[in-house]
């Protein structure tokens, strides 16, 4: 096997299509936001991924059949708009690793015609949010306009750390190849796997890509969440006399 | 050196030999088995990979001489099939090491005329296990009838992690180039070499290739095995007031 | 992208400059006082390296546009010397990482026509240091001179760790090239980012390149460090009954 | 510079010299005893060998002047046998690193014309020796023989660990180079620097290779370990009410 391996799975004809990306991180809330996108339009799935520097893994499915550690892209009718949504279950080993991979993905999306990019992900807050708000952040000062438009905020100073992995390189390494980059972030608490997070990410890209989308699942998702934070935090408050928000376990 | 080096120690004339996979991993359950195969049957030393991924180590035998670190294949005859069983006591240090080390792992299994692969290992329970069932996974749909036939179970949304490091491979990468490839996992607690493990893994596997093997020597491990779990518990209880079977230490 | 990308901003015409290196490390002295020389002199920014080993990261400036992890270069006018100020936010991943790095670091100041190297840092004490005191190394003896008429002093195993990062390369590989270099190195507690032990390390480079620069906001920092000091030691009185100087959490 | 970068200082004309290794490990045994033949007998610097896979650092001698990580081989008069001595400050930092480096250091030691090696290191117990024996290993069971007349043991299982690092692959990438290697480990707590030990290991291939050195630098270390050690005894004894030998940090 090469060190990067792209499988093509199926041809696709995407006009214009922009890249979606929804990989692993704070709060699971890309990959979500990814997933349902795929999960709710008519999507298929085009191109496999696979890295040396992704961890020597199987996953194995419910019939019992191993699939080998990768990305995807998937080719997703969004209304008007066409997506190359990019997600999948890992992030590579080393930092030469992830600057590599971004630059297959780079060019995977060249090769469909995308020229610009959303990269999904979650900030953390370090406590739960009821109601989180969309941080963005964008490869040319042109761009915030549209999103501040769609409601997202742009915060002096955040998010502290700048961005890291994919998301962050999709933009670094994206604008320097002249794609008009997204990163745009869902305030999440960062211990919890976060579906309203990741719906008020989407709720943007509606806004900004102009199609429209159910959130059923996710809203019984986020359902299931809070009945889980809500048991935690009474056998917290049995434990202790007092329920801590702030001290959950990451969980989802 | 070679980054991977090639080391043909003998020639071997095998029929169709399927591959075997023992290398060090939970509760050595794969390692056990494998290693008991070669100890069974008339079984010849015909390879041995090192690399530069495997730990800077010699070992030394009971003269006193040195081995450098690498990993071996042995042509075992087993009744009526012939195997080639690959065993060791390494696993790669990085994640593209593990894919390249399964590469040449693959190639040298090619070349011997194999087509089908059984990798061997354990999957951990937490907590002892009197009587271990086998899990499996495997690279076709096809394949679990068989294995069901003897014993195997497949449970949806299980090993919960994937399979990792070589065994993972062997069917990630296996599959992609062909193979036809099962993993046969011994449920064990974790915590502990498990002899018991490593013989319903083969059991499995008499039975899906139609050997025969005697089961003395590790059943006497396992004896062992019990007697050393039994003081750890008489050891626990005495300064804790309870036995504490899932507080054991990793040793064998 | 390559491995490293050196991405020229502007031509600099320098006259024999001389590299002057403030990359992150011990209390930031070294980067305090590069980014100061910056903001004080006449500068230009020049190139940009870009780095595989520098973390997959995205900084995102106060009008929400990102920028690719890198260091700079600028050409700074410091009265009669000409400056090549290198400066960041990274050093590389792994070791092999930072002697390549280092190499090109080295490659682009000798295009700019330098043959002398100030490399600048902090070597820590482990407690709150009033006046810190310069440690000085060089590449050749006849150095010492010079820098002991200016103030730095030269302790025999000092610092006893040696000196590590690229500020230790530029001397290792720069004095095998035939540079001519020098690491100075301010006192600090290690604990907090010490805009006072950046002033004493420029101070001597003042007094060693013949240019007089302004303190006032390096001043300012050191003021409010002071007070961020005093408040964490109230906290802790009041928590423990006395002050703790040594046992301050890292933070600027 | 090259990932690794072999620097003649000086030409040595060695007859049939072996090769004598002493790099950091346990108890700093082998670098104290190869240390000890370099200052003893008369030495001359012949080769540096540097290696991105050493640490990014510079030492920093008595007059300030820093040094570039590497490691060094010294010819060295030993009565009527000459050495090659091989010593340094470091070991690499990956697997691979290690493997390079020890083909590096083998194709030196081939230039000068050796065909047998000595690696000298430590082998740890646990607690304070105060008379420690000598353990080997050999690339070639013929080897033992001579070994043992000198006072080696050969013990079964021992190291438990096999041997790591440089040591370790002297002997397994020498042995199928055709080298005639051998191990020797001085027993030694593994919490101090131990010249005692290394003294015990020079006693041995004073034996084998037939030259007489003198002790008294190592003897004079020893006393001041001794010392040390009883100053920590105390200490320990004041606080905790008894002396524990076994409970040292490692210090030297």
């Amino acid at each position: 096997m090469d060190s990067i391996e792209v499988e093509t799975v199926a041809e696709a004809d995407l006009q214009e299509p922009v890249l979606i990306e929804g990989l692993p991180g704070v709060g699971h809330v890309g990959k979500l936001a990814a997933e349902h996108l795929i999960e709710e339009f008519n999507s298929k799935l085009i191109t496999r991924v696979y890295a040396e520097e992704f961890p020597p893994q199987v996953s194995v499915d419910e019939s019992g059949v191993t699939e080998l550690a990768h990305a995807s892209f998937y080719a997703v009718e969004a209304d008007a708009s066409d997506l190359l949504v990019l997600t999948g279950d890992h992030q590579a080993q080393s930092h030469a690793g992830h600057y590599q991979l971004t630059d297959t993905f780079l060019d995977i999306a060249s090769s469909a015609g995308a020229d610009s990019i959303y990269a999904l992900g979650g900030v953390p807050t370090g406590e739960l949010v009821e109601e989180p708000d969309v941080l963005g952040a964008v490869t040319g000062e042109a761009q915030t306009e549209g999103l501040i438009d769609a409601g997202v905020e742009f915060r002096d100073g955040e998010p502290a750390g700048g961005i890291v992995g994919v998301s962050g390189l999709l933009l670094g390494l994206g604008g320097r190849q002249g794609y008009s980059a997204a990163c745009l972030m869902g305030e999440t608490s960062g211990y919890l796997v976060d579906p309203t997070s990741a719906q008020v990410v989407l709720e943007v890209l509606e806004s900004v890509l102009g199609f429209e989308v159910e959130y059923e699942s996710l809203e019984e998702r986020a359902e299931e969440m809070k009945e889980v934070v809500e048991k935690l935090q009474q056998m917290q408050g049995q434990q202790q006399g007092l329920p801590a928000d702030d001290d959950l376990r990451y969980i989802g």
